[in-house]
C-alpha cells in the first residue's frame, strides 16, 4: 500500500496530530508507505514529496500548524495542472491520496481523478459530513479565553466591548465563545443584523443589567442596512472594509448611536494557532487511523466523518455547501436577527 | 411553573452555567419560580432553600463548583427521608425538580416519587444516556495539559513517568488524555492489565524509541495479578491502597521490573475544578434551557442529553450502569489488556 | 485611620488583589475604616463612595479589573474639582488616600492637595520608581502566549506574521513578548525604526533561517520615514493611523517591498483582561499592604516600589516621566534601530 | 572561543531557552565553537558531546526541559573522576565551561579546577547571589494555577483542601502559590509548624469566615511534634514519609482533630515541566548571552545572577546555602509558625 498524504487551506490546531496517526498507524503499524506532500496540492503539481516515518512525526502531537505546509493551490485551475498531479501520483505508485482539508482541497481530488479519503479540518467548522472538523473546539476555546478577559475592562470602565471572531460563512466559533462566555450580543453570518436592533439590547442591558455590555461578531456577519456598509468605511481591493472588517463597523455604530463608550478587538490569526485542546488532538488522531484503515480495505472516495461520537465514512457527494449552525442552537436571545 | 433545583454528587466545572442557564431562562424569560437548594439532597431534606433571582447567578459562568453547594446525600436511605423530601416539595407547591447530577443523584428523585428532569454531570463521563456529561471535557483538557508536561521530565531524564488520572469505573478521561498527550501506555478499568505487558511494552519503548516512557493510568485500572494489590501496600479502610493508589503501584512495579528510575504523579482533585472550557459552558447551558421547556411542557421523568450535537430527552430507565468505552475506541495498541 | 481608597486610569489585571490586601489588612486587621471612592477621581469628585469590608473584597483574588470601576477623571482640570475633592475628603474625615494608579492618577493628589500614598499599576511598566508595575507582567504573558500561536501559522503558511502588542511611550510588553517568542524582529517606542532595516533582516530571515518570520511591534513604535505615516494611511481625529495603527502599516510595507505573504494581529485590550499571574498577584498584595502600614506610620506623599525583591517608599518628585527599556536591554539584534 | 555547555539537577523549564541564547548569541553571533554535553556532569565524565549549532536550538525556545538531558553526577565524588573531566576538557581545549543548575552543579566546577560560568536554574528559587532563578517563576504560577482549581471542590462541598508543592529547603514555591491563591494557611520550610495552631485558624475560617479552606504545604514543612512523624506512616528508605508525605500528614491531622472532611493534592512533578513563562524565557535569554559575553572578556569563576533587573557576576564563594525567604515576606497571618 502506498499512500500520499497532504494538508491544504488554512492552517489550524491538530493537523500535526492527524499526520502523527497516518505515519505511525499506517507506516509503522500497518506498512504502507507514505509520501507527504509539502504545502498542499502545491506538492503534488511540483512533486515537492518525501517519505514519511517515524522520526518525521515525533513529538509533534501538541504542536499546532502542518509540519507538511499549506497552501490553498489548486490543480484543477491551472494550465496542465490535472496531468502534473496524475504524473507525480504515478511516479509514486500511489494506490490514493489521504486528504486532510476542508470542502474545496477534499473535493480537488475528484477534479484531478484520484483516489481520496478526506479528512475534513476547518476551525470554522462549516465542512458538512461531520459532527466537527479538526481544529474548531481549539478555536472556539481560544475566543472564549479571550473574551472572558474582555470582561475586565468592559466591568472596570462601564463599556461595550466587541469582539470581532473568524466564521465567514458560519457562525460556529461566534455562537460558542457568544454563549461560552455570556456574551450579550452575538452577530452571525447566517442571519443579517439590524443594528438597531442591537443598540436597542445593548441600552437595556446596559441600563438596567449590568453597566456593559459584551458584542461578540462573526467576520461573516452583515447588516440588513447595505448603508452601513458604505459610505465613509475605507474598503480594500474586494470591497471588504479593510482592518477589523465588521467589528470594527458594528462598534462604532454602537457608540454613535447609543452614546456609550465602544470598543473593538478583532482576534485574527491567534484563533488559529498554538497547541489543540484535548479534543482536537483525539478527533485528529481517530480520524487518522481510520482514514488509513478505510484505504487499505479500498474504501476510497469518501470523508470520514465524526457522527454522535463514532468515526463514519461519508460520500463526497454530500459534503457540500457550508454546514451552518442548525435552527435549534438559534432559540436564544443573544442571537439577534 | 415552580420548579426546584439542585446540584449532587461531586462538583465539577460546568455546574454554575447549568444553574444560571435555569435561572435566567426559567425564571427571568419564561416567568418560573425557581428554588434553589442547599448542598443537594441534603437541602431538600432539610429544606434549605432559597428562591433563586438572576442576582444569584450573576458572574458565575466561568467558575468551576457549584454556587448551591453539593453532598452526596440519598434521602431514600435516611429513616424518614422520604417524608421529609415529600414535605419540603409540598411547602414550595414545586411542580417538579431539576436535579443536576450523576446517574445516584439523578435516580433519587425516583426513590422519592418527585416528577424530575435530570441534566447529567460527572467529569468521569459515564452517566448513560448521553454523549457527554458536563465537566468530562473540562478534566480532560487538565489531564491532557498536565501530562504535558509531565513530557520536559520523562525526556529530561530519561526516566518513566506515570501519571494517575481520575476514572473509577469508566476510563474517559484515561482514554482522552491518554491519546491526547501521546502516552505510550494506557491503562483503564474496563480492561484488567497484564503488568507484565506494560514492563514489556516500556522497554521496547525506551530502549528502541525514545528513551523514556509516559503511562496513563486511571484510578479504577486493576491488574490481573490479584498479588501485585496485596503484600506490601498499606491500604486505607475499605482495603483500597493508600495515598495514590494504584498509580503509586504500578510506578514501583515498572521500576522494580525494568530498572528504569520511574515516578508518579497522582493529579487528583485538581481534575475536577476551576473554570469550565467553552464546550462545557455550551453544553450545561444547552441543557439547562431544554430542561426548562421540558418542565413547562410537563415532560417529566426524563433526562436531557446530548446526541449527536442535539439536546434530547432520555427515559430515567435507560440510564443505568456506567458507560464504559465503547469497542471501537480500543483499537490502539497503547491500551493494554 | 481613615483611609481613602481608589483606582485610576486603565484597567489591568492584579487591581482588585490590591484592593483586597488594602481592606484584609487595613480594615479587618489594623482597624482602619477603608472608603473606597467608584471610578478613580470621578468617585471623589462626585462623593460615590462606600465603606469596605470583607465582605467586598471575598473572592477578588484572582479576578481582572476592579470591582471599585476606574476612569481617567482629573479632578484639578474641572473648574470647582479640587474644592469638591477636598470637601468629599472632609466628610469622610480621611487621613489620607491610598491611590492604586499610573504616574498621572498618583501626581493627582498632589494637585488637589490630599495626603496620598501611591500604588503603581500599569501594564506598560513605565511607571518610574519600582521594578515593575501592577499588570505588566500578566500582559506581557498574554502577550507571549499568543504571539507563539502566531507560529503556527508563520510556518504553515511560510508567511511574515507582524504582531502589534501594547505601550505607547515604552517597549516592555514588546520586548518580553518579542524575546520570550523569540521574535526575528522587535519594534519600539524607544528607538524610530527604519522600515528598510526591517525589510532586510526579514529577507535574510525568510531566504537563510527559516522560511517565515515573526515581528512583534509596540504600538508606540514610530519609523525614522516621515512619509511612511502620511499618504493613503486613514487616521483618526488625532491624526494616528486608525484601526491597528503602526502594526498594520508595518505588515502593509513589509508585504509591499518584500513580496512576502504579510499579515497583522493586533492584540488589543485582551492584553489587559483577566486573571493576574502569580507574579501580580504577589506584588498588588505586597504593595497594599505595605501601604496600610506606611499610612499607618504617618509616611504620606510617596509611592510604594519594587527594588530588588523588596517593597521600599519612593519619594513622589521621583516618578517622573515613563519608565523606558535600560540600555542594557538593547543589546539584542531583534531590536532594531 | 571554545565552549562547554551542560545542564544538571533536576529539569526545569528554561533550560532550552538558556542552551538557545548560548547557541544562537556565542555561537552565531561571536563566533565561538560551542560543546554541548550529555546529562550535565555525566557526559563530561563519558565524554558524550556534540557540538552545536543553530540547527540544534530551533524551535526549542518556548519547550520545557533540556534537549541536552541532565543528571546530578558529581564527578569528583566518583573514583578518578576528576580525570576523566579533566582529560575530555583537554580533548575538546575549551577555554572554559557554562553550567547551568542549581549551587551543587556549578560548584562542582570548582571541585574539578575547570574555568566555569554558572547560570542559576532551579524551580525551588533557593540559589544565593540571584534575585531569581530559571524555572521558578513558571513553577510558581503552575502550583498557582492548580491551587486556583481546588477552590471549586473546596467551596462547593466545605472541605479542607492541602496542596502540598515542591520546595526542599526554601518555601518559595509555598509562599508564591500560597499567597497568590489566597491559601488560608501556609507552611514553609523555613519555620517548623504547631499542627494545634493550624487546627485553630482552620477552625476560625471554617467557621467564621467561608466554610471551607485552602491549606498550601512546602514539601519540606515540618512539624514542631516530632511525634507527628512518627508511628503509623508508612516512611521510605530515608524515613521521610512515603507517598505525598508532609501534605498527607497535614490532611489526616487536620480532618482528625477538626472533624472537617481533608482531602490532599500532591502537585509533583507537574510542576517542573512544560512551556517556561515570559519571565524565565526572558531571564534565561538575558543570562545566557551575558554569560557568553563574561566568557569572552575572560571573567572567569563567577556565576551570573538577577540583581533589581540587571544582570550581574557573583563570585561563587558567594553562593552558598540554599536562599530562603527574607524576613520581611514573613509578615502575613497566613504564614504560622
Amino acid at each position: 500500500m502506498r499512500l500520499g498524504v497532504l494538508t491544504g487551506g488554512g492552517d489550524c490546531p491538530g493537523l500535526n496530530a492527524a499526520l502523527r496517526a497516518i505515519v505511525r498507524y499506517g507506516h509503522a503499524e500497518r506498512g504502507a508507505t507514505v509520501i507527504g506532500f509539502a504545502d498542499g496540492w502545491r506538492g503534488v503539481l511540483d512533486n515537492e514529496a518525501k517519505e514519511l516515518t517515524i522520526d518525521d512525526v515525533r513529538g509533534i502531537l501538541p504542536r499546532g500548524g502542518t509540519f507538511l505546509g499549506t497552501s490553498g493551490v489548486q490543480p484543477h485551475r491551472i494550465e496542465g495542472g490535472v496531468e502534473r498531479v496524475r504524473e507525480t501520483f504515478g511516479v509514486h505508485r500511489l494506490d490514493g491520496m489521504l486528504v486532510i482539508g476542508g470542502e474545496g482541497t477534499i473535493a480537488e481530488a475528484v477534479w484531478v481523478s484520484v483516489p481520496v479519503i478526506g479528512i475534513p479540518k476547518t476551525i470554522d467548522n462549516d465542512v458538512c459530513g461531520t459532527d466537527a472538523s479538526i481544529g474548531f473546539h481549539t478555536a472556539a476555546q481560544i475566543a472564549t479565553d479571550l473574551v472572558d478577559r474582555l470582561y475586565s475592562t468592559a466591568e472596570s470602565h462601564d463599556r461595550v466591548m466587541v469582539c470581532e471572531v473568524m466564521g465567514r460563512h458560519a457562525g460556529w466559533i461566534g455562537y460558542t465563545a457568544g454563549v461560552a462566555a455570556g456574551a450579550d450580543v452575538i452577530l452571525l453570518p447566517e442571519h443579517p443584523f439590524d443594528i438597531e436592533a442591537v443598540c436597542r439590547r445593548i441600552r437595556e442591558t446596559v441600563v438596567l443589567r449590568r453597566s456593559f455590555a459584551i458584542v461578540v461578531v462573526s467576520e461573516g456577519a452583515t447588516p440588513i442596512e447595505a448603508s452601513m456598509l458604505v459610505p465613509d468605511y475605507p474598503v480594500d481591493a474586494n470591497g471588504f472594509p479593510r482592518l477589523g472588517g465588521i467589528g470594527s463597523i458594528v462598534a462604532e455604530e454602537i457608540g454613535r448611536r447609543t452614546g456609550f463608550e465602544t470598543r473593538v478587538t478583532v482576534l485574527g490569526h491567534v484563533q488559529r494557532g498554538g497547541s489543540p485542546v484535548a479534543f482536537d488532538r483525539v478527533l485528529a488522531t481517530r480520524l487518522g487511523r481510520d482514514a488509513v484503515d478505510r484505504a487499505f480495505d479500498g474504501g476510497w472516495d469518501v470523508m470520514m466523518g465524526l457522527h454522535a461520537g463514532r468515526i463514519e465514512p461519508v460520500p463526497l457527494a454530500e459534503i457540500q455547501g457550508p454546514r451552518t449552525l442548525p435552527p435549534e442552537l438559534w432559540q436564544i436571545p443573544e442571537i439577534l436577527c
